[in-house]
């Protein structure tokens, strides 16, 4: 088992490893008294391991609850969030009590907002069962829900107080979603991560995956402890996500997050070569290995289309959006741009 | 005019006098750029200062729109707050933009909510225009909505950017409303200023509104900084609350919330006596003062009904409630008791 500690604005720790699902009772007494736990899963995850989990918890002397949601990016909405509430409200969970999303990162998000709103704050565990909440948003302490207007448009800041990743659930995930994880992997080994990028061009999906997992966790963490509150430094996570956001909102949601990521991350990347940001080497590099992986990198969709949409990007402040430059593998830049300019700079990564 | 700096996480600003209603615009040009103000009010507030208030953004060269909801305590719900969250999405506010809360403790503190929670946190600012909301809600950072089973069962501790507090519209309250305002400046004279108290026993209705106002502005502010998330002497601040609180669900909330505080006030001092926990004069001064301000000071509930309410408080930890109970006028302690005694002491203050 591999440890992570965080220091954000609370700590924590991120325990990577084998088995752990059927630690996770004894893992929660850890943080303190707790009493109740309510566990929020969905149609998916919960038949393959909820018994397990609650099993767990029942035999570590705690009480237990749960709340389940049909799988899929959809129930990441608002009235599944009240219901979620009025749920932990009517299993009368205190402020000692404990919410475990074991799941996505739709459950994580859903759950996630619910702790951190519930009696204004109560601790949340973060299970993640899929690579991408593994290496991605599981870790952070963004949680969101969608609106009818877009994605992710309303949520807190709020850090778990623990997070139990059990690689041995990563064997449940079609190949197809495991890719998913794989670009947000491929993301940070561009931002941060030479040496991670040279180890994914070398094994491709048979990456170690403890490692591997530790490694985001690590670099992940770095940079929210730098910018806990996305003002500055955090938002370079967003490489490939201002596009990729449209591509994914494009299409209506049928394009999985990380398919659309690995587009915008391509886009973005023969956009910074054209306009001499960084070298065509570089470019090249950063779409062979996404193209390794089986994942996509072109869109039929227009540049006026996808800069329609990225107007509407709630990182925007006022008529400016920072994009994120890779000038090389490792290293990315704040590039704040005018809302006007966006559409030429898309079509010149198309 | 009468400026209160508050230090929280954020710092800030309460203005206190007359006419500022029509210095609304002025004021939140300086926050820094704002582009687009949200005025969230609700069917009372805003036939009355709603123009007079978009007038006044509007000349200060901001762009504007509006959210109204019902009057009245059921508007707090979560069906309201997705529909602001939507309305705030629809109108593209972004992260430099700000809400505009304009009544009292219900448009406070949905609004408040949804601006803690809207693309993670934008900013809000507090125009109270009821006694209560001035003297209470509107400062502190705490925003919640109702549930099903509770009030204020999800929220965020949120400061606001800025509190204007026009007293201009205290004129247009109905003398039963102004008295429930009154029913927190007592509690906050008994908590913490015996000079405060005498100047209520001797001037009832007629005190000065900008400088007792002003003043309970500044206790609020110093136990807050104390105690910013509420998890030590912060809980002080709901003197008459744990009571107070079911006497209002017991009613289905037909009693008011001044009122209710003014009746679980007048229990705790009377049930602190007989506990010898403090002398009957204190416990006297305390009704009498009540009653000066023609609050309630009894209920014709049972100790049971409320006992079997208070145990579902959500300031509960594990088994645990803090009661807060008056030593002296200025004078309060945190009195944690078992949930089985509560029932006994509710009892003794009927």
């Amino acid at each position: 088992m591999t440890t992570v500690e965080i220091n954000a604005s609370k700590s924590y720790q991120v325990k990577i490893g084998h088995s752990l699902l059927s630690q996770i009772g004894a893992e929660i007494n850890k943080l303190g008294y707790v009493r109740k736990v309510c566990i929020v899963s969905d149609s998916n995850v919960w038949p393959l391991y909820g018994e397990k989990v609650l099993t767990s918890l029942l035999k570590a002397g705690l009480q237990a609850c749960y709340f389940l949601i049909p799988a899929g990016e959809d129930s990441k909405n608002g009235a599944n969030y009240l219901d979620l509430l009025n749920h932990l409200a009517e299993n009368r969970l205190t402020r000692t009590d404990v919410i475990a999303a074991l799941g996505g990162g739709v459950v994580g998000d859903l759950a996630g907002f619910a702790a951190a709103t519930f009696l204004r704050g109560i601790r949340f565990v973060q299970i993640p069962t899929t690579l991408l909440a593994a290496v991605d948003s599981s870790v952070g302490g963004k949680t969101a829900i969608d609106l009818p207007s877009g994605k992710n448009l309303a949520g807190a800041f709020c850090q778990p107080s623990m997070v139990l990743c059990d690689i041995d659930t990563l064997n449940s995930l079609p190949e197809d979603v495991f890719r998913d994880g794989c670009a947000e992997i491929i993301k940070t080994a561009i931002l941060f991560d030479p040496s991670l990028f040279k180890t994914l061009c070398q094994d491709t999906l048979a990456f170690d995956r403890e490692s591997v997992i530790a490694c985001c966790v690590t670099h992940k963490r770095d940079i929210v402890r730098a910018d806990e509150f996305d003002r500055g430094e955090r938002q370079k996570l967003n490489l490939g996500h201002t596009v990729g956001h449209c591509v994914e909102t494009l299409s209506n949601y049928t394009l999985s997050h990380g398919k659309s990521v690995a587009i915008g991350t391509a886009i973005i990347a023969r956009a910074a070569a054209k306009l001499g940001l960084c070298s065509q080497e570089t470019a090249t590099k950063i779409q062979w290995l996404l193209m390794n992986f089986e994942l996509p990198t072109t869109t039929t969709l227009s540049a006026k289309n996808l800069a329609a949409c990225a107007r509407t990007d709630k990182k925007r402040t006022g008529t400016t959006i920072n994009l994120i430059i890779p000038k090389e593998i490792g290293s990315c830049i704040l590039y704040p741009i005018s809302i006007n300019d966006i559409e030429s700079i898309i079509e010149a990564g198309l």
